[in-house]
């Protein structure tokens, strides 16, 4: 890609894209969640072709139609979203220093999962949040730990 | 300013902001209404860094703080507008034909207006809205054209 068709994509992820990382609960995970990271652009399904250019030059992700008259463009995964956040990096502003830290969860992102490791991550992870507006996180590091204490598989933590 | 900061530009008005042309009803106008052509970024208060950044690079425009914790960036006037869209309109892509018609549109507007023009020109101002979703548009070509019958500048329109 030239480096204004990357500008251009910066600048159209930061006046209307989501970086996000997240918990997920997941039954099938011995620690019970998931660290997710995606990055999606949004917009009204008549213009969903400016979605399918992105996903043209970007070359990974998705394109989900809505049923509220909404189309996202997603990418989601950690190799997937590191390697988007890597080439845009240069370009961006308003989320520069999201995608940094996005970034860099990324790079702290175990091979092997340890509750350890899981609690540290889902810190990481809460960090991130500040960026967006999400009023209703369900899932943060407090979850993680209470359910991992739940499962006795990290000490209870008590009060200094 | 650099072809990657037009291009980051594009891409930021493309994802979040709009380019409109509306009719304004202005009771100090001998024709009743002008035609006002705006660029307008909007952000969350909280990001208004972003929208000084643009607003140091165009150069022009102004910057008002809304009750509602966003924050617009608008270029207000032909001149303005023109040379804003003139600027950025080899980067735009979702909003390049919107663009064009709107330049289009202030190149036809005549210094001095008439009865007759004022009509053609609100009719390319319905043209653009298509492009836009403003459910409530009270001025249109139609309303232009009543109040024009109204006070007699015009002949009334019978059904051919």
């Amino acid at each position: 890609m030239s480096s204004e068709e990357l500008a251009y994509i910066a600048g159209f992820l930061d006046g209307d894209g989501c970086v996000m990382a997240q918990l997920v609960r997941r039954k099938d995970y011995i620690y019970g969640y998931q660290i997710r990271t995606s990055v999606v652009f949004y917009q009204k399904s008549r213009n969903q072709w400016i979605l399918q250019w992105l996903k043209d030059r970007i070359n990974i992700g998705y394109i989900r139609h809505r049923k509220d008259g909404m189309t996202e463009y997603s990418i989601v995964g950690l190799r997937e979203v590191v390697s988007v956040l890597n080439i845009l990096l240069p370009y961006l502003r308003l989320k520069k220093e999201l995608a940094e830290q996005v970034i860099r969860l990324i790079g702290e992102h175990p091979k092997r999962m340890t509750p350890g490791k899981l609690i540290r991550m889902s810190k990481l992870v809460d960090a991130t949040a500040q960026f967006n507006y999400s009023k209703k996180r369900t899932n943060t590091s407090k979850t993680v730990r209470a359910y991992l204490e739940n499962i006795n598989l990290i000490p209870v933590e008590t009060e200094a």
